[in-house]
Parts: C-alpha cells; sequence; structure tokens
C-alpha cells in the first residue's frame, strides 16, 4: 500500500525531476550561487489565512513543474521515492515547455 | 488514574511511532539532513486568533498521523509514556496508506 | 496581612507544585531536554487586544493545574510562598487527572 | 516649584518603594534570577493606539503599587526624587495588601 | 535668512536646554545609567498612519519642554545652533513646572 | 522548444542588459558602493496579497527597463540565456531614454 | 538623449547639493556623529500601500530639498550626475530657507 503524506498549510510536495546532465546545464545555476532544481508538484496544502483572515489557496497545483532553490526544504523519502516540502512562497516559479 | 494534558492555543500533542527500522527507512529522511518523526495526535488545543480576530481551529485531530521535525517540539512524558508538543504550523502533513 | 499579585495583560500567576520524585519522574522531561514544571493557577491577568482590537481573555483560570516549561518565567516570592509569571502563551497545557 | 514629568504613549512614571530589607525579602527575588521592584505609579502617559487604530489605555493608573523588573525601564531623577519610566507592558503586575 | 527644517513622519525637532549644571544634576540621569536632555520642541512632523489607515499626530508639539534619551536621535546644525531630530516615540515625556 | 519560467507571488524576471562599458559607467555606480545593474522584464508573477487581502499587482510590466541591485536576486539559466529573478519592492526603479 | 530613473514603490531619487564648505558647516553634523547631506527630489515613486490597503503617496514632491543621512540610500549614476535613491521615511525633512 503506498503512503502518501499531504502537506499543511501552504506547503507543496514536490519530486524532484533529476534531468540529464545536458539540460541540466539549461536550468540549473551557474556554479557561483545556489543549485537551482526543478520538480513536479505531488501535492498542496489547503492554503494558509492571509492579513484579512480569508484562506489563500496554495499558488501551484498537483501537476505543475516548478522550480526550487536547494535550500529552505525539507526532504521527505515515501516509499523509496525522495521528495521536498517546500512553503508555497519558497517557489520561485512554474517551467512550462 | 491516567494523567491528561490538553494542550493550549495551537499546540497538537502527539504520540511518537517508533516504526521498525525498514519502514523506519521510508519516512525518515537521508541521513544528510535532520529526522523526520511520524506520530498519532493524541489531543490538541482550541487554536488561535487570526489577524482578522476570528478563531484559526488547528489544521489536525485525534487519531491523525502526522509527520513532524526533530526539532521545533517539546517532548513530556505522561504515565511512563513519551509525547511532543507541536506547534500545529510546525507539523508537516498528514500521512495516509 | 497577606500580598496579593494581580498579573497585568495576558500573564498568569502559578504556583509551582513539587512533586514527590516518582511523580515527578512522570511529569517531567527526560534529561535530554530542558525540565518541565506543573503548578497551580493562582490569578490571572485581563488578557490582551487581538489583531481586531477585541480582548482576549486568558486561556486559564484560577485553580487549573498547568504545566509550564522552565524558562522563559518570571520567579516572584510573595509571603515566603514561590510563584512563577508566565504570559499564557508560554503555558504548554492543562494537566488533568 | 516642583518640576513634572507626564509620561507619552503608554509609559509610566513609577517611584521605587524601598522596603525595609524583612519585606524586600518577601518581594524580591531569589537570588538566582534578576531582581524586582515594587513602587508607587506617579503618572501615566495616554496610552497606544491598538492594532483596529482605537486608543488602549495604559493598564495601570495613579496610585496603585506595582511590580516590575530591574531591567526594561529608564532611571529618571525629578528634584532628587528617584523614578522610572516603563512601558505599560513590561510592568507585572499589581500589589495588594 | 533662516534655514527651517521641517521635520518628516513622526520626527520632532528639538532644541536641547543647556542646563546649569545644579538643575541639570535634577533631570539628568545618575552616572549608573545613560545621560537624559530636556528640550524645547522646535517644529513635528505631519505624523504616520496607523494600523487602520488613520492619520496619527505627533504626540507633542511646538513649545512643549520634553525629556529625551541620550541615544536614538539623529543631530543636526542649523545656523549654528545644535538641534537634534527623533521619532516621537523615542521622546519619554513632557516637562512641566 | 523554449523552456518558459513564469515567476510566483510579487517575482520578476529580467534579462540583464550587458552593455558596452561605456554606457556601463553611466549607469553603473561608483566602484565605492556595489554594482548596479539594468534589465528587461521578460515576465511577472501575479502579485501579492495586501495587509488588507486585496491582490498587489507587480509594479512592473513585461518589457520595462528596469534598474536592480547586484544583491538579493536569484539567478537563472533557460536555454542558455541568463536571468535574474526579484522580488519586485527589490527592483530600484524603470529606466527611460 | 537623457536618462531617466522613475523609483518605485516609496523610492525618492535626490540629487545631491554639494554646498561651498561653509554652508557645508551649517547643515552638515558635527563629527562626532555620521555626515548628513542635503539635496534635490528629481522624481519620487508612486508610493506604498499602507496597513488599510490604501495606497500612501511619498511624503516629499519633485523640487523639494530635504535632508539625508550619508547611510541608507543607493547611489546612482544617470548621465555623468550622481543621484541617491531613498526610501522615503529615512528621508529626515525638508529644508526651507
Amino acid at each position: 500500500m503506498e503512503k502518501r503524506l499531504i502537506p499543511l498549510f501552504n506547503r507543496v510536495l514536490v519530486e524532484k525531476i533529476v534531468p540529464p546532465s545536458k539540460i541540466n546545464a539549461d536550468i540549473l545555476l551557474r556554479e557561483k550561487s545556489s543549485k537551482l532544481n526543478s520538480g513536479k508538484v505531488v501535492d498542496v496544502g489547503p492554503g494558509i489565512h492571509g492579513k484579512d483572515g480569508k484562506l489563500l489557496h496554495v499558488a501551484v497545483k498537483e501537476g505543475d513543474t516548478v522550480l526550487f532553490p536547494e535550500y529552505g526544504g525539507t526532504e521527505v523519502k515515501l516509499d523509496h521515492k525522495e521528495y521536498y516540502l517546500y512553503r508555497d512562497d519558497n517557489i520561485l516559479g512554474k517551467l512550462h515547455d
């Protein structure tokens, strides 16, 4: 039976895409600064309450390909697969081909 | 007579699940980063007031299995059982089989 | 004439319960982390104004038995008795038998 | 002509009560932690605006006997008398016999 | 032609009163803690917007004699006269004879 | 197929304009302080919710030429082109000829 | 063609007035503390949204002569002229003759 992790608040569960090195050079960043990673959104939390008390939904959805920094996330291994948990405001953007 | 601790504000009382090492490798995290723990929610506080003054109930409920980081909680021993107190926004997510 | 201290804002005056060592091992925490104390609420302040300006009453009341951390409080001696002043959001929870 | 200092915002002007050493041991704190002082409120500021914009009056009034920590205040000498200026949320509580 | 500085936001322009040393001992503080100064308010800014968006006027007005701490202000020399610029919430109180 | 990065929240994707050194001396800053860069806005995020809960759109739009500091951004390489991701409140201003 | 920089948010573009040393001694500050500068406002940003969500316009306008501290600004050279970018709440006041 597969284990599923449903993130809380505005967290996002992302499965890292480990691209072949060539494309890797495309997205990843120049050595000088920290590495960037791309990954597929697996699950999202319900969101958090904004300053006016209303619920702010998470800014990405399941299936989106996103760009996220090397630091600021929590690594989680579920059923031998490696995931990352990020707060949605630490995710940099959505990648489209 | 069993002792019961009812958490205050948005705290959550969690009883740690100490899985056999094999599953442990499944949820716990790779050595490089800090350990993650899973546990069963025993009791939750009433919640805290949001920025609009309304009461925000705790994001998990009694019986949920949750994933929480190694740090940021308070260990409490009640009747020889080990529990952890976490603020709900430090709990990473809910685990489902 | 007994001296009485009425706490201000969301402070709580707690009289420490110094349990016999056996029970002490029950509530107090394992050596690794900081000690937890339990005590009886003697008096509470009027509360503080929330983000919407409304008064938020203190989360515990006179007579409650509460669990509080070793640090974060102010020790006060009144008529040879030892008390602790805590802000209510630093009190971890209410203990029930 | 006596000099008078009217505090601004939520500040409170307190004249320290220097109790004879015996009572002093009653209120003052055990050596381990910092000293507590008691004093008489001489004057209070108009208060500060809360998060909803409404004016929050100071929590104590002239004539109250209050308990305040050793640190966090400003010492002021007026006409050879020693006073302390505290923000009202740093004053711990009101003392009653 | 005299130069005039109109403070911005909740700043207050104060001209320091350099009292003869005797009175000085009256207002200024005991050596142990930092010095306090007194001065005449020369000009005040329009104020700042509170948390509800409404304009909060400065808490003192031209001509008031005020007490201010040694630190936290900006010294300004205009036409050979020495002034201090303080945010109004750093000014301790108004002095009256 | 070109890769496209759509920024999240109030982030702005900027393509650095590497001016010939002469103009470079025009915009860039004197050695003493940190370098300033100019670039063309390629894409902008949806904005962030203000303190009243309303959505605040990003302050610049695609095609604007902007001035941004050397630090505070994230470098991203997409299809061999070098971009920078900045939060819009870190972008200093819009450049017009 | 002259280059123009339109500041963003509550930033203000100021052209430094380098007064002859005599006047300089008038405005600039005594050596003990940091230097103050005066300058002419060249351009201002649209402002920022206050805590109630309403737009707060910048506190100074083009043509004003202002006093600003040595630190806290960003130096920008445009067409061989030296300017400074400051957030308007770091500008100390308006100078009038």
